[in-house]
Order: C-alpha cells, then sequence, then structure tokens
C-alpha cells in the first residue's frame, strides 16, 4: 500500500483548504505516515463550477452516494456542514466500514449518539477534530491526554466571531450593530450571523466537548443559550471599570454529580488567561482534579488551521487503515457501555455571581427597594454603581454585582424588580465567573 | 483480557501518584480502556522503606531485571530518572517488545535516538508525555494534532523551577539568591537546582521536542544553553520599564532551513500570552504555517499532573496491546526513514534583538564610544537607557535595546566593549523575543 485514496464531499472553503494542504504537504506526511495521502474524488453540488489540482473533472461530481460507494475511495471526508444530509451521507459511510472525517459539529451535536453509535458497532473511527475551535487539538485532548483524570470542567471561547465582535467593542468602545456590520463587510461575520451571535453554534461546539469529557449524551435543546446582542457598550465600559473583560464563554462543568452546562456572554476577571484572547482566537480551559488547569489557545476558524485539523484526522484514519483496522480510542472517548447519562443541573442548582445593570429611577430609597427585592431571595449584593446622576426623576444606570446566587433566586427577583415603577424595562444581566481556574 | 498488569520502576514522588492515580480512578479507566490497570510489581531501590496499597510485599523489590523480565508484565514504567541505568533498563523492555512509559527527559535528550530506534525495529512503543512540560500534551501534540503542518517553531517555559524564581524576583522585587533560597525552603527547588536554574533541565526538554517537531536528531551539546544566574533585580525592572517580562525561555525554530535551538533568559513583550504565565506553570507557544500560533499551559511538575500524564501513556500503551500490537504513531511523530538530519544554527545566523546592561563611567562620551563599537558590528541602538546620574566618574547602570543582530556580532561587539576602561566587568546580556507568535 504505498498511497490512501480519499473522497472529499464539500469543496468550499474548509475544502479547498484541504486539497491544497494535502498537496503541499505531501513529503511531510509521506515523512510522517509512509505512504501519500490522495484525492481520489470530490463531491460539491456546484461541481461545475470548480476545480482541484490532481483531481480530473470526471472524479469531480455532485453525486454524495457514487463517491461514498466508490470501492476506490478509502476514507471519506464530510465537510458540507448542515445536519440532515450530513447524517445520512455519515451513516452511509460508517455502512461501508469506512473511517469518517468530518469538521461540521451540528451533525454531531445533534445526531451525535447515533452517529457514534453506529461506528462503535462497525468499529470504525470517526474523527472530528476540526468541528470544534478549528485548530486547536481539543477533541484530541480530551480522548487521550485526560484519559486518566476526572474534569471538574471546561471553559470555553469557542466562536470566533463573537469574540471578534466583543473585542473590536471593547477596543473601540463601539457599538454591537456597528461592530457587527464592519465585520460582515471584512468578512469576519456572515451574512446572517445569529447562528454565531445567538450562541447556537457555542452551543453545539460545547455539546460535544462536554459528551467527550463526561461520557454523557448531550440534549443541545436542554442547553440555556444566550448570545451578545443585548451586551451594551455601557456594560463593556462598566465591566472594564470593574476589572473584567466580557466573553461568550460555554461552560460545562461537574457540580453534585450533575452537568452544569450552558452558553453565555460572562465577565472573566481582567487577569485570566481567557480574558486576554482577543479577536478571531478560541481559547479552552480545562480543569482535572489531578492535572489542575490547562489552558490552550489557537485560532478556531479560517481555512488553513481548519484544514490542518482535518488532514491530522485524514492522518490518523490512514492509520487505523493501515494498523489493520484494529479499535483504538473510543470516538467518544468513554466505550459506549462506560457511558452514562449525566442529569443536567436545574436552575435552582446553578449558582454565579451576577452582574445587573438597570436603568432606574435617579431618586432617594430606590437602591434600597431593588437591593430589599434581591435580599427577599438570597441575594446580597457586593458592589454598587450608581452613575451620572442627572435631575430628580431621570433614569440613570445602577449597576449592581451580586454575591454567588442560584439562577432561579437571582431570575425571580429580577422578574418582581420588572414590575417595580422606579425600573426601566432594559435589564443587562451578565454573569460573573470570578474563577474559572478554580471550579468544583 | 479483564486487566492489564504493569510493573513500575521507582517509587518516588511520581511513582507514588502513578500508584495512587491508578487506584482513585479504576472506574473511569475502565470506561474508557474496557478493562482494569493493576499494578502488579514494583521496584525501588529503597522497597524495604516502602509500600504500595494493592501491591503486596513479595512483589516490592529492587531488583529491576527481575521486573521487566516478569512474563506477568505487561507494561514498563520507567520512573528513576538519570540517564545510564534508565536507557538500559529501557533497551531491555523493548528488548522483551513491551511498550515502555517513561517520565524521564534525561535519558530521552540523551539516548533518544538509541531508544526510539529500537523500539521502532520492535515495533513496540515508548510513551513519554511527562518527559516534557508536565501534564502539558506536548508530546502528543506534536505527534498528532500538528502532523499535517509543518512547524516555523516553539517557544516553551518549560522548568517550574525556573519560572517560579522569576515570578518571585518580578513580583516581590527581590534579588535571585533570596529567591532561590525561600523556593527550596518551600519545596519549589531541590536542594542542588543547578540542573533547573543553568537550564539543563530545559535544554533537555527542548531537545525532545524539536526532535518530534522536525523528525531530526539534536545534540543536546550543540544547544546553546544559559541560566538564569546572572539575571538581576535591575534586568527585571529596566525589562518592565520597557514594557516587557523576563522568562527561561527554550526556542526551537527552523531558519533557512536550519535548526536554531537555543535556552536562555529572554524578554517577552508582556501582552504575550507566555509573558504572563507566572509561578510553575510551564507553557509552549508553537507555530505551524497552516495552523498558526497556538499555546499550551499548564502545571509543568508536581506529583498529581506528572501522574495524569504518566496514566494517560499507560492506557495508551494498554490500547496497543488491545489492538493487537500493530503499529500506530511513530514514536519519534516522524518514522525512521522519514527523520533527516537538521544542521544547527550558527551563531553568524542567529539573530534576535537584545537587551544590554552595562556599569559604566558616568561621564560626556561613553555613549558615543559604545554605540561606536556596536555600529562597527553592524548593531544598531533602539533605545537607550541612562539612569542615577551621580557625580563624575562613578559608575551608573547603561541599559541598550538593539535592533535585530547576529550572535556573532554581539558577542564580538561586547568582547570589545569589555576591553574599554569605560565599563565595568558585569554585562547583562537578554535576548528580546519581540514577537515570537511571527516566526519565520
Amino acid at each position: 500500500m504505498d498511497e490512501i485514496r480519499i473522497g472529499i464531499m464539500g469543496l468550499g472553503t474548509v475544502g479547498t483548504g484541504v486539497v491544497s494542504l494535502l498537496a503541499t504537504q505531501e513529503e511531510l506526511i509521506r515523512r510522517r505516515l509512509g505512504v501519500r495521502l490522495r484525492v481520489h474524488r470530490i463531491a460539491d453540488r456546484s461541481a461545475h463550477r470548480k476545480s482541484a489540482a490532481g483531481v480530473p473533472a470526471e472524479r469531480l461530481g455532485t453525486d454524495c452516494d457514487a463517491l461514498i460507494d466508490d470501492p476506490e475511495v478509502e476514507i471519506f471526508v464530510e465537510l458540507i456542514g448542515g445536519t440532515e444530509d450530513a447524517r445520512t451521507h455519515i451513516l452511509r459511510a460508517i455502512g461501508r466500514g469506512k473511517p469518517v472525517v468530518t469538521a461540521n459539529k451540528a451533525v454531531l451535536a445533534v445526531h451525535g449518539e447515533e452517529i457514534f453509535a453506529a461506528a462503535e458497532r462497525k468499529g470504525c473511527p470517526i474523527c472530528f477534530e476540526a468541528s470544534v475551535a478549528g485548530g486547536i487539538p481539543i477533541i484530541r485532548n480530551l480522548r487521550e491526554a485526560f484519559a486518566a483524570d476526572r474534569l471538574l470542567g471546561l471553559v470555553g471561547i469557542l466562536n470566533g466571531t463573537c469574540n471578534y465582535i466583543l473585542t473590536e467593542m471593547t477596543e473601540k468602545n463601539a457599538g454591537f450593530d456597528a461592530v457587527l456590520k464592519a465585520a460582515q463587510e471584512q468578512g469576519y461575520a456572515e451574512a446572517d450571523s445569529s447562528f454565531d451571535v445567538d450562541g447556537v453554534d457555542a452551543c453545539h461546539k460545547i455539546a460535544i466537548l462536554a459528551n467527550l469529557a463526561y461520557g454523557t449524551p448531550v440534549d443541545v435543546a436542554e442547553i440555556p443559550t444566550e448570545g451578545i446582542r443585548t451586551v451594551r457598550e455601557m456594560d463593556i465600559a462598566f465591566a472594564r471599570e470593574l476589572g473584567y473583560r466580557i466573553k461568550l464563554l460555554a461552560i460545562a462543568r461537574e457540580v453534585n454529580g450533575k452537568l452544569d452546562i450552558r452558553v453565555h456572554p460572562a465577565m472573566l476577571p481582567e487577569g485570566h488567561p481567557l480574558a486576554r484572547v482577543g479577536g478571531v482566537f478560541n481559547a479552552v480551559n480545562v480543569v482535572g482534579e489531578y492535572a489542575g488547569p490547562q489552558v490552550f489557545i489557537g485560532h478556531g476558524a479560517g481555512s488553513a488551521a481548519t484544514a490542518c485539523a482535518v488532514v491530522a484526522d485524514i492522518i490518523e484514519a490512514a492509520r487505523w487503515l493501515r494498523g489493520g483496522k484494529k479499535p483504538g480510542i473510543p470516538t467518544a472517548a468513554f466505550l459506549s457501555d462506560g457511558r452514562m447519562k449525566k442529569e443536567t443541573l436545574g436552575r435552582k442548582e446553578m449558582r454565579t455571581s451576577y452582574y445587573v445593570r438597570f436603568v432606574a429611577l435617579d431618586r432617594p430609597g430606590v437602591l434600597s427597594r431593588i437591593s430589599g427585592v434581591f435580599g427577599g431571595h438570597e441575594i446580597s449584593i457586593e458592589s454598587v454603581i450608581q452613575k451620572s446622576r442627572a435631575g430628580q426623576g431621570d433614569f440613570v444606570p445602577l449597576v449592581m454585582m451580586t454575591y454567588e446566587a442560584s439562577e432561579e433566586n437571582m431570575q425571580n427577583a429580577l422578574a418582581e424588580i420588572r414590575e417595580l415603577d422606579i425600573v426601566g424595562e432594559e435589564v443587562s444581566l451578565i454573569r460573573v465567573e470570578s474563577d474559572p481556574m478554580a471550579f468544583g
């Protein structure tokens, strides 16, 4: 065997990057793997408008089934994205006993259980490093490096678009809408950016990471998810004044044997390693009971970094083929009979500190009434900032930092405060992750 | 096969941690691996004074050969450290076809070529994640995650003792000797700390990383190595004034097809991710041509973090046994016929910016004479700080920051300046890594 033949479905940005990387690194890969990796066939729905160096036109078509069934195709690389079609194609490849490499977080977040189970039954690997945090090898490390440790938790900056927008808002004192528009013009955000800015993408990614970290199925519909649309310039300015940075965090940790999993903007102390991860970079902070805290930082997206992860996975699949298709590391980090459904933490048990910004009437007694409501819900106030006093009767921002409280108590308190005639409609609630290095 | 039996040589801090971790994580490991890992036998030269839970006294002895030869021992774990005895034992285990797990950087840095070749001939894995940067999975990532990328370079904080000392000196404005003494009293530094503070330990580690990153044998004797003994409080204060932090860096990068490899204190801009890695933490900054920069941060030492890495390696070795002993990832990241000796960069080609501190006579014309010598050696000055002017004739610190220059020119210039009667004997030379994220 002096070459291994690959079939690639999807010749978009990542697919083109993969074809190009396989060509430029051919010699390096041979020195590591011992054989050549050759792109044998490509399927893309716009195949007639595309070309790939080294792949003749007759093997660049639109028929995915034919590609998967082609006996010459030994490794199937799925790069079309989306959930339903991708699921069908991946399951078909597994059915043919072909190892699958994919960069598709959505299909794994939504259909991961079915896909992982099918792969294990068939003894066939699925490699998906590129699906989460682009070039950062977090999947590989959760499956291998942390195999001996109980994970206390992980906290990630997993969406490059949100991180870019929040960084720009922080550095340029600009508002969300203006920064999003500029980011779209510069190609840092999609034309339809809701998947990113509403936290859906980060939610898919943390679902996959939690699945691997804890050996549990995760239902994405159960993950409390908030995006960054509601973060105001004012909140970023207050955060800075208080010594924090606002990041969209995806969090999965074990609390009382349950899974505390969520996606939301959060304030991180500015000395925290993740607080300084700016622009389109991604980062993951993993804390093991024995290994302690570890931080991984790198490009979370982009054609080149993602292609690196995809090709490293193709190399892994090729090693599996060359090693006689013996089972190795379980696809989902845990063996299927070692997986255990972990209950999700409810709002009663979910605890954090909070930053709450009200727009409140600027007159005596307001602070006392609001803090009275908090007190009634067992929420203690750590500090208060009242800004820019105007004339009697005007509304001014009122910021309160709380000690740790339960999410349920906080939501109940806010519902009650919203009923008061002394606060305006806009209430900004941002969770504070004071020391995400020290979980548990 | 429902259990795999392990033989451990060396029951010191790490060995004890490994025995303990295997016991506490037994169930977690079974869920990932499918079998139990059992410590079958231990060898330690002070065995009569030691005990290990679950290992009966008759299988806790001093005879290493008997342990390796014991047909019940399936995985050999070497934790004695040092070079010569460890080499003999590791080669013996490979000879018996037993996978080896080791945390020993010295034996791999010095005898790596021989050991890697023996392992490849026998088709038998050596796992050594714990040998570099403790709990940070840098070995695994160089072997797997970066398999598709050409590495432009890597820069590491690889010695926890030095990082602790430099952090303490920076935060407490204290001198090297006082901080070292306190670190020894608190257990952060060995009684004989020369191996750490003179850079030997970091030199061993960068030799291993460069070997894997570039697929080249590395001779530790050829690595220019400087420790941190000569770093003065004054240098740390000047660094801070100039916006830098001083770290002991281990660097390996490709320059003009050659290997630029060295260990020395260096100034990093305070915004760089490695600049803020304090205390006993380690960090590695890897830059791939396609993947871009990645940073890994974690505990570089300590019984628990190191034991995590050792047990993850034991799990890898166990998977190899269960997978029918098929070849997988090459031990040295590259196949032996894919390895190519890379020439080491000479002092002529080695280029960096410099911080140079003289003790110079405080009188007119001194700056002109010194900068004249630099100019004569093609070294341009970027900035100058002259401090605490006293009366005529006194010596005062004179700090010069240079633009990039060759190491050879710098050493020649310094030799010439030292001859001048206007400077004192003490000259502090610290390299400046202005943007280690942007190699090449």
